[in-house]
């Protein structure tokens, strides 16, 4: 089983071909950043022309079954993630409607304060805020995963408390090996992994030692330390790759329609754009260096297997269902 | 088996309490007048809070199997349906998006002429439009049943003749028995279900022979003539039971947004409001005093039987799974 939990690509026939010469049983997408609940949902209609489209290639999947329905059939699984609350406006009935048009995964801030909990790019977070117990209530009940990737340290740390269902921090690294303001501490990490949730390597240059010349084996180290600390099985993938996003696609995820100024979020003026992939990993088609990598610095099959994909295939399992269909 | 397939009730425990005292299995509830998309879905979140309120009394159906499994645990299954295609707005992608929240009949025209087809209330009736061909198609792909009970004669028969798939008049009366603008002729009646299509009978009393006086023995042998002519198996109920509403209901029914002016529809300026309904059907409790009354105008058990629910629950079977799952 081999699994990325984070894509924003410029989808297209080229990469969902890629997705199956990398054979990618299953792949976390993102389909909104700022959007509007209209404007999801008009995204979500796009990828059901894609689903139209490209039968033979790629199916929407609902549930983990879905995802081995996938892989039987050879397609890969997309399932679809919010990155920002903004989809849900302020519309705590909005959970339950994104829910049964498929969204898995939602994050409860992107970067700066929301409704519901603090980004990381805040000076000051105060916490899940009152409307946020709410929704992770509700996203509970109905079986959404609280993503908190984007969000601060002691919001994180909350949710992670408040939740009954353990939550995920889909795409970051440890701050330890790359002290990246969207890299997350050690005491982030264990709140998260030690109540069952699940931490996604990000393969975002921003995120690694070195950028974009970051190793191979530097990255696979990093994941053998992060297995001994957190235990290996609440290890996955979530590169966080946006291929073939024109540089204006990163300036709204950073801008939205938040600022009528420039932001660089993890760039900078001299480097506005999205920066260049490392050379192992691409596209989809390279995803089983990662396995190889692994393997080299003395993580076990069985380890490997389940940071590969096992490990977030038996995190939907348990975490897509409605409360009451458990 | 026992369905009613139109009911647009100002819902209530008390209400969902009858529908069990009356062991109705199934009830196709109206969603959407002339509601937008978004305000269709502030109308399933509703539903969403009725179905977590009363797990004991109610549950959302999507598939004939949930009916059954609605009947076995005891409750009364609630199928989605619009009179009207204003929850698609002018977006064709938003009919499989309306079908994932759970929509399964749509009405291509209320009264009025829509973007799709004109309604019985108009004055000319140029057929299906560019975008209703479309549209069609699209149900027909996805599992949404093109209901015409408010449709003008020539765009209910190509609806007919257009859609791969049966149709619907799901409350209505021959004209023959009671000739009221909304009734609808043999020719109408036949070409739907020529094709397999169903007909819902209506206790509306605008729709009834003598009103609200109309004699249960009456109504029954209207069905009986009706079953010689177009046969048992085509037909249902579909009540338009509108209990507790208040009369500002119907000028929403009859007005919407599309006039300044007053519209009485089926009323008059005498008597704007709803009609009150035959003593012999007063709300769901009454519903066997139907099966009684077929029985006595001669129809056999089993025809009694299709009629009284079965007919709509094959016709759910075969009409709300999408083409490519069948």
């Amino acid at each position: 089983m081999r699994i990325d939990n984070l894509q924003y690509a410029n989808w297209s026939q080229k990469i969902f071909r890629q997705m199956r010469e990398g054979r990618v049983d299953a792949v976390h997408v993102t389909i909104a950043y700022h959007e509007t609940f209209r404007e999801t949902v008009l995204n979500i209609e796009k990828w059901n022309r894609y689903f139209t489209e490209f039968p033979d290639l790629i199916m929407h999947a609902k549930t983990a079954a879905d995802v081995d329905r996938a892989k039987a059939t050879g397609r890969t699984a997309i399932i679809f993630g919010a990155q920002n609350p903004s989809p849900m406006e302020d519309d705590i009935g909005l959970v339950e409607i994104l829910h049964s048009l498929g969204l898995r995964f939602m994050q409860l801030s992107y970067n700066n304060q929301s409704l519901l909990a603090t980004g990381c790019y805040e000076e000051n977070d105060p916490g899940i805020t009152r409307m946020g117990r709410q929704v992770i209530a509700e996203m509970n009940r109905v079986g959404m995963v609280i993503d908190m990737s984007h969000s601060a340290d002691r919001s994180t740390i909350e949710a992670a408390e408040l939740s009954t269902r353990p939550i995920a921090i889909t795409h970051a690294n440890p701050k330890v090996w790359h002290p990246a303001l969207r890299n997350k501490s050690d005491e982030v990490i264990k709140a998260v992994t030690d109540k069952g949730g699940m931490l996604g390597f990000s393969l975002y240059p921003h995120h690694l030692k070195g950028g974009t010349d970051c190793t191979l084996t530097s990255f696979c180290e990093m994941i053998a330390r992060a297995a001994e600390k957190f235990g290996a099985a609440s290890l996955g993938l979530g590169s966080d790759l946006c291929q073939d996003q024109p540089d204006s696609v990163v300036t709204w995820m950073r801008v939205g329609r938040w600022t009528k100024q420039t932001d660089y979020g993890e760039g900078s003026a001299q480097s506005p754009g999205f920066p260049p992939m490392p050379t192992w990993f691409q596209d989809n088609r390279d995803i089983d260096n990662i396995a190889e990598g692994l393997n080299r610095v003395g993580l076990s099959t069985e380890e490997v297997a389940g940071i590969m994909g096992g490990n977030w295939r038996l995190f939907y399992q348990n975490s897509f269902a409605g409360q009451s269909d458990q």
